[in-house]
């Protein structure tokens, strides 16, 4: 059966994150209702990532088989005008057979944003942590230096995540600052990622920033698997999933929004 | 008496632009009426720029005169407070005697932002217009360099422009990508600007990049006054005063977004 691929960008503001919930606006869930009306039947789709309630994308990737006609230009065009203004189909296109966007992933890169200055910004709040305290930049990236690797990233997930094998590989983690005025930015590139560990991760760099907790806790954190050791879990609306990688090279969905 | 200055971002998308009108929501109106809940009396405040309805702010500069105590640190976190969540103040002081930040202005930037691709934005949609068709760079590259300099700007105004003198200069004209995928901006930076002037030169330039006009259609509405020879006058949501300067050098109002 023919397989299409979407990419797609949306504000996490107005969804209950990305997979369908019964009862709740999702983004897998709107996608899939635009699709049902389009092709005059219900559709499973399947994302890349499951981002959580809040988070934001700008290259969430997701697949869908459909035995019938579909133009992908007009597929785009159609599932935008369903989902606007908060989600948006960036490029559709068909996809080799058998193409699975969750399970043929090689790799993600996410950005996590924080506003480190005294006063709130109307322009970019809605895509930014606000952290008041001064930030020092060297420990952090001192920090973020030592999470480069395959490890276990037990210590940085969420209780409730379900996953055996805790061990994943962060090919780059960059931190510095942003476009925006005040701001830092930390990109995280890996083969997979745990429940929360993006923001847990960013949440203990700002701990490590504010003087709270020394760089050397991430290695007590990798070592421990304790997740008491780490820092907070930073709020969702600061991270964007930027890119989705299939195979070795990068897929079409790598865009970058700011 | 002494005079406290203001650095102010707004998101223009709520505010029937900067100045003060009756029974409207405006950024100054909202400002002057915070400033009252303060000090329990009515205080009229001045802008460097009357930006226009849906036009945003990083940088914008104001100022008032006050006979009494205030403690500047504190006043920006009330009036960002009271104005939240889409008007703050990033920095107040109090500034020399007599200083107006309306009428002491030796320059200004702004920030022209098109996203230029097939697919609209939910993330940066706001802040940026809209272009489907393709842009040609460097066309408008052409364009945009013959605006720099001295000349009579009449032809890039609005009908209702009161202005008598039209020249300006302009000392910096950039155009290029920026951080969003798919995005070109356009940073003016100049001693004063006409009413619309920007949004007309954006609109302008945007026609160049899509073939309808020639690059030297600049020169001629330079030399002719004629606004009906330039483009479009571009959409306000997609433009952003930058910065405010004062003397020769720039001022802490220079902040940038995105």
């Amino acid at each position: 059966m023919p397989i299409f691929k979407l990419i797609i960008e949306y504000d996490g503001a107005g969804f209950s994150g990305w997979q369908t919930q019964p009862g709740r606006r999702t983004a897998q869930g709107a996608l899939e209702d635009a699709l049902a009306v389009l092709v005059r039947r219900p559709v499973r789709i399947q994302g890349a990532s499951r981002t959580d309630a809040g988070v934001h994308a700008v290259g969430q990737v997701a697949s869908f088989a459909f035995d019938g006609e579909l133009d992908p230009a007009r597929l785009a065009k159609s599932l935008s005008a369903l989902c606007r203004p908060d989600l948006a189909v960036l490029a559709a296109k068909q996809a080799p057979d058998g193409f699975n966007a969750r399970f043929d992933t090689t790799g993600k890169r996410y950005r996590y944003r924080v506003l480190n200055r005294p006063a709130p910004s109307p322009l970019c709040g809605r895509i930014a942590w606000h952290v008041t305290g001064a930030l020092a930049l060297d420990p952090m990236a001192d920090a973020a230096a030592r999470l480069i690797g395959s490890h276990d990233f037990g210590g940085f997930r969420a209780a409730d995540c379900g996953r055996e094998n805790t061990t994943r590989t962060l090919t780059a983690v960059r931190i510095g600052p942003g476009p925006m005025a005040g701001s830092i930015e930390l990109a995280v590139e890996g083969d997979g990622f745990l429940k929360n560990m993006v923001r847990i991760l960013a949440g203990t760099l700002v701990d490590v920033g504010l003087g709270r907790l020394p760089a050397g806790v991430v290695d007590e954190v990798l070592a421990s698997g304790d997740r008491r050791r780490a820092g907070r879990t930073a709020p969702a609306h600061g991270l964007t999933l930027e890119a989705v990688f299939y195979e070795t090279r990068r897929s079409a969905a790598e865009s970058t929004c700011f």
